[in-house]
């Protein structure tokens, strides 16, 4: 009986920590900011604010010294690590980190789903999105936008184009076969945040930071965070170690293209991108730099999802209902370029 | 040796998925928006913009539909719980719910402490926060505001009050024995974000709405979190089972405090209060709210850091050096009050 009471006690007692095979083990999880800079505000009076109903009156003075432009990152490291390099998720214009996370519907996002797959994953918000924080008039001189219901449906191709909205739910007009879960739009719709059009280099100044203090790495880009790597990856070629561009809303810098030839690239495009001339337009870009990437040595691979079967994705490709699909389309180049088990 | 086998095969599956003693194993991890409302907008001129530089040029309609004052909040789940209840860790004003996460000098923050400890954990953004989002003047009618550097370090007791700071390092007051990681300041000024002084109302509003999606729960508050947390405890008193208040700036309403009688609360405090008149109003203002919870029947215990022996508290408790020690003077209450195992 000895042996066996061995094999049982150490059963046991590993037992106690195991886990599951749908729980996620991480040998660490944690979050950060990075970059940023300190800007002058002088020459403002000072004001006596209450902040605090009933509470006493304090000063606020909108002059001094300032921490502006930073980024946030939140990472995940599963105990089961696959991955050979950090994988970072860089979000789409108007929008934060929670593009990765739980979709609009409650299904799993990318965040969970490569941490699975044994990615160590970097989920961000860029400058002036979501716990970035953002800078004020005195520092930036500028306002941000605001998307209306209409706008991302009639854009990211969930509705068919403009006037496709409506808000009377029983006309709105969806891409026929959309994987879209357009029933959780409200919720969609609840992660958008407002934008600056001005801030382009503040927020890539701060990617610069956020892969100094990173990389090597996988980037993983939306949209237009797709520029945003695209131009990082020139100005850090020895540490973006591959890219994959989902729908990437114009690409880098042609003239600088070259410097990604030891940066293998996919290049991800959804359904009905042909048909929209504005995603045409942004496909076109993205096309002309992948032939500048090639002169220059590199290589780029491009996968229009609905050749290899997969069809009726939108913009938000990441939170479809065939999100999980898609991930494994990734992975797969993932693998097939050495950089997973 | 066939039972020794057995058990070893046993023990190599179970290994194959074991977790270390400084893992974190969840059961699960998502995040979600709850609350906000659509708000209207009209009679603004449509623009055209470039939304990304060189790319095709698009609408831009400040009228429509907008999704407004909705909330947004990340959990996790261990394998191994002990909490009873779901705790919502809640921040306070001008920050977001990284105030909870690793912190300024990279140590682990409560999120992870209570997490290790067993508890389901919610961390939020409050409306206008981080994540959440905000809404336009053509919404709000008002503008945020922002903090320099020297606000939070004269007010929150990092500094020796008014005056204590300076952009010279050299210069600078820092209280005597002050427990805040004074050297990771500039990353504290990263995490702050803009707020609003008039967005009270829809800040309770979506707390309500995270409270009847996730509770019964423990409300874990930090300063202007605690005066959401007390109001929003009164309209949901039979949800929100106990309440931790850690340096409430200011407390619910006195007249509504009997609505508590069911949900024991703690009211911590870290060092240098009486002597700063700004921290001893707020307690003053706490202190009165406990005062007339018991005279409804409830229980509010106090806890001043400084008469257990522990010193140099900063507002940012949860921060400071030993914010672990904090983290267990509060479970002990917790586990007293049969909250958790």
């Amino acid at each position: 009986m000895r042996p066996v009471l061995i094999g049982m006690v150490l059963l046991g007692f590993a037992a106690s920590a195991a886990a599951g095979e749908d729980d996620i083990v991480l040998r660490g999880m944690g979050s950060f900011h990075v970059g940023g800079r300190i800007a002058e505000v002088s020459g403002k009076p000072v004001r006596e604010i209450v902040r605090v109903p009933g509470g006493p009156p304090s000063k606020l003075d909108p002059n001094g010294q300032f921490m502006v432009e930073q980024m946030y990152a939140q990472y995940f490291l599963p105990k089961n690590r696959k991955g050979k390099l950090p994988l970072l998720m860089w979000h789409g214009g108007g929008l934060t980190g929670v593009t990765y996370e739980t979709t609009p519907d409650g299904r799993e996002g990318w965040l969970n789903l490569f941490l699975r797959k044994g990615w160590d994953v970097y989920v961000s918000d860029a400058v002036e999105r979501g716990r970035a924080g953002f800078a004020g008039p005195d520092v930036w001189q500028s306002e941000p936008i605001f998307l209306n219901y209409a706008d991302p449906f009639e854009r990211f191709r969930i509705g068919d184009g403009e006037g496709s909205w409506s808000s009377d739910p029983s006309k709105r007009k969806v891409l026929t076969g959309n994987q879209f879960p357009v029933e959780a739009y409200d919720n969609y719709m609840k992660q958008s945040v407002p934008r600056w059009l001005s801030t382009d280099n503040a927020i890539i100044a701060a990617y610069v930071a956020l892969v100094d203090k990173v990389c090597p790495c996988v980037l993983l880009l939306h949209s237009q965070g797709g520029i945003f790597g695209f131009k990082v990856a020139e100005q850090r070629p020895d540490k973006v170690k591959a890219i994959v561009a989902v729908e990437s809303a114009s690409a880098g810098n042609v003239a600088k293209a070259a410097a990604l030839k030891a940066t293998p690239t996919l290049m991800l495009f959804g359904d009905y991108v042909d048909q929209h001339p504005r995603w045409a337009a942004y496909k076109k870009i993205d096309l002309e730099y992948a032939a500048a990437v090639r002169a220059g040595g590199g290589t780029v691979d491009v996968i229009n999802l609905p050749d290899i079967g997969i069809k009726g994705n939108s913009h938000m490709l990441m939170q479809d209902k065939n999100n999980a699909e898609i991930a494994d389309v990734i992975q797969k180049w993932l693998v097939g370029r050495g950089l997973a088990e």
